[in-house]
């Protein structure tokens, strides 16, 4: 997506060799224009699939699926959770992912009330890097007999290793933009 | 708003005295549609005043807000982070919010990038109930030197003391829909 390479280019900032940050249009401030275009994109990529339902994970994802939404004709988004919550139903689909950046493992967690089987799924999220969180949404979107129709992210990490595992389990991957190296400030995309 | 009290009554579940459930449209699933509503009846109550901005928190407060900003002429999104996040800024403004919910206090933060002196800023959440996190936000805005227009509510809990304590600090507060009691599973609205 060209759109999005410019304003990565114009708008996201590099720290060290690895790091792009992207706070100021899509993970704390959000650019809702700009939102609407990629939301526009995701439907223009998967617009021969029937989508029931989106699923992201917060935070991130939320802002993202939302506006998205609006480009599937409104289907509901359910965010999976990552933290505790006493509201949350005991009634849960759950899955562990580690998280490199964290440098540990944390539960994700669905209630089962919103993934129902026989519901097509895309998911969608910012980021994609080691493919780590996909894959765990991918655990709940199975263990409760849904179909996930495919990952849309926004921005990949193509010198990660993300794209080769969910490819190896037959997921499509769809990203709006791939990151072939970020060194020495210059970035450089698929 | 009646629309969302009728959403409540239809949607809504009642757990104990005190707690209604509204993660099938609100906190968990989104219900895009109805957020639009939500975000033009926002624009309505508070269409006299010039927003440079929408403040929120994780994670429920996201979708709300970025539906909502496009009733807004698509002002910027800036939701403030509850947990510790190695990508963000060093230079950030913070604040400390008890919860009663998880029995804790935690910090609140948002990049100093993202709110900027004499900025007209909307706060937008989910649920008011003792208004600590709505004074936090607060208190963020503050800090930068920025003016809070507003504080606009989904769902306020009325038999909470989130209201007094808001006004009694100057905010003008729009609640969508105000719960005056939640007892023996029957919902009371203002």
């Amino acid at each position: 997506m060209e759109l999005l390479q410019e304003k990565i280019l114009k708008d996201g900032r590099i720290e060290g060799n690895d790091i792009l940050k992207v706070d100021n249009f899509l993970n704390h401030q959000l650019d809702i224009a700009f939102l609407n275009e990629m939301g526009k994109e995701f439907k223009n990529r998967f617009k021969d699939e029937k989508i029931d339902k989106i699923l992201t994970i917060e935070a991130s994802g939320i802002a993202i699926a939302s506006i998205a939404s609006q480009h599937f004709g409104n289907v509901p988004v359910v965010f999976a959770k990552k933290v505790e919550s006493k509201n949350l139903d005991k009634e849960v689909y759950e899955t562990k992912v580690y998280s490199f950046t964290k440098g540990k493992e944390y539960s994700v967690k669905v209630s089962k009330r919103y993934l129902n089987e026989g519901e097509n799924i895309l998911v969608l999220d910012d980021f994609l890097a080691n493919g780590r969180a996909a894959i765990g949404l991918k655990d709940l979107v199975d263990q409760a007999g849904a179909n996930l129709v495919g990952v849309g992210i926004a921005i990949e990490k193509g010198f990660q290793e993300g794209r080769e595992l969910l490819l190896s389990k037959g997921i499509r991957l769809e990203s709006l933009a791939i990151l072939d190296s970020i060194e020495n400030g210059v970035i450089k995309f698929r």
